[in-house]
């Protein structure tokens, strides 16, 4: 196998696009198609200042760096979400802070959720029953990421969001026929309210296995096991059926993403405006679709 | 496992409806089904004349044995389309005729591809490049389908088509976002011209594994084997991780499907009227949208 730009031994095959690459073209090729996707979707501007939602993980550290390297305005934002199970929350926290000190001591910030309100995301979950703890964590992940954008006055919050990701939320969404999100599922999410900063996905044309060859080369030091409360989540089994259309099928699953995306552009689904967000949550100042309470704090306010 | 109906050893547990049941009581659960299948969507009328199209296989005949035993006016129709490959068409011909005899020689009829139109389906693929045979032999038997049940004044064609099958091609359909498909896949497709007769899929809520089961209990005699040129088919793949999703959480594939219609149903979808169909073949006088010859008779005057 050699490499399509200078003929070396190529270390990766990417099938989907029927390209081999050497080490030194691949480890070039990655951010070219991260500052496409970019470019294509309208993610941000070079001059916008950018919040990084950094968990530890191959695929948030590889956007990072690739975002640092091209110059870009960046702050990280590790949220500890104290879960200790083998030490994950505080080991991922360590990744993170290596990263920045060897990237030049980037700006970085932690908000552990034990800390800062007084009980872990697993703390949380457990208290609240009927609650799966993926969507506490989701919950709060979001506001804080919201909260910390708002505040650093970011134009958008980057998360490391690969083509994987993509492709097994949409293929979950789709099973269920999940209306809202088919809606609105996308590589940008535009900012809804002045207090709630456009969301971007630079990774989301990059496979999983890309992502995690580029942090490999690149030599980023990244947490490798999976949340030990996703180990069970259905978005694991989406992508191994992915993985077997995708194995019978090169380039299924960008397919399916980009049809999607196209088949909506083209008007398959309803025309729909998101309904303004006109309400403040009393609590914590932060808009929400609410009258009372965000779904924040009331997650907090109904624990014991 | 026990039948909850009446306790006995049960034959078949159909995990989808938490429901064991025994060989006496599933033979009438089947039809049950069907018949709640026909009037939530309002399939047809008790006193409308139905042409079945049937194949060979156990759903065709499953369906056709049920509607017989529910006292519909049905014909059979038998499209013989010329494959070979170990006697396939012949073979299923007499599995039909011998059914038809076996239900006090029901009305059937054959209509024989080569020896009507001078050519098997296979010629016809084989001389058209480009045109898979899967493609042909729909063409083809869609529009035997609806010459003959417009000459016979059915009311509607009913079809074998089961749950796996529905979910299986729209899972096909979702995974390239097949736009057109989306918009109009059904368990009913209304009567779009004069012509052109409702089609109907009474099984639709049946899983292939029930269907399989029904025509065993019933000693309907059919043929096993897949169509040849449909081994390979992606339909195959697709009915493969269906059920892998099906093994592991029962009910996903009656879900995928139920769930996508109330979706299209809630508005999930662009509102689209159907074009309506104003050209007539000046070959064969079928209805179509094309300005000259239909797509049926492009398909012979082309063939060398």
């Amino acid at each position: 196998m050699r490499c399509a730009k200078c003929g070396a031994t190529a270390v990766i095959g990417m099938r989907q696009h029927r390209l081999n690459l050497c080490a030194e073209h691949f480890v070039a090729w990655v951010p070219d198609m991260v500052a496409r996707t970019i470019d294509k979707y309208a993610m941000f501007a070079p001059n916008e200042r950018i919040l990084v939602a950094v968990s530890g993980g191959k695929d948030s550290l590889a956007l990072w760096d690739i975002l640092i390297r091209q110059g870009y305005e960046t702050e990280g934002v590790y949220i500890n979400l104290g879960i200790d199970h083998e030490g994950y929350s505080d080991a991922s926290e360590d990744k993170v802070r290596a990263f920045a000190e060897e990237h030049g001591s980037v700006p970085f910030r932690v908000v552990n959720v034990g800390e800062v309100y007084g009980k872990t995301v697993p703390d949380l979950a457990h208290t609240r029953r009927g609650k799966r703890v993926c969507s506490v964590c989701g919950l709060v992940k979001r506001h804080i990421m919201n909260r910390v954008a708002s505040e650093g006055g970011y134009a958008a919050i980057a998360t490391g969001h690969n083509l994987d990701d993509e492709a097994a939320t949409l293929l979950g969404n789709t099973l269920h026929w999940q209306s809202a999100y088919l809606l609105r599922q996308a590589p940008v999410l535009p900012e809804t309210h002045p207090r709630l900063a456009r969301k971007v996905k630079p990774l989301c044309h990059l496979y999983e296995r890309e992502t995690a060859a580029y942090a490999l080369l690149r030599g980023i030091d990244y947490v490798e096991e999976e949340c030990p409360y996703a180990v069970k989540a259905k978005s694991i089994v989406y992508k191994g059926l992915l993985n077997q259309l995708e194995h019978r099928s090169p380039g299924t699953k960008l397919q399916f993403y980009l049809e999607y995306l196209h088949a909506r552009e083209d008007g398959l689904f309803r025309q729909e405006e998101p309904a303004p967000i006109e309400n403040t949550c009393p609590q914590c100042g932060q808009p929400t679709m609410a009258t009372g309470l965000c779904a924040f704090c009331r997650l907090w306010e109904k624990t014991p």
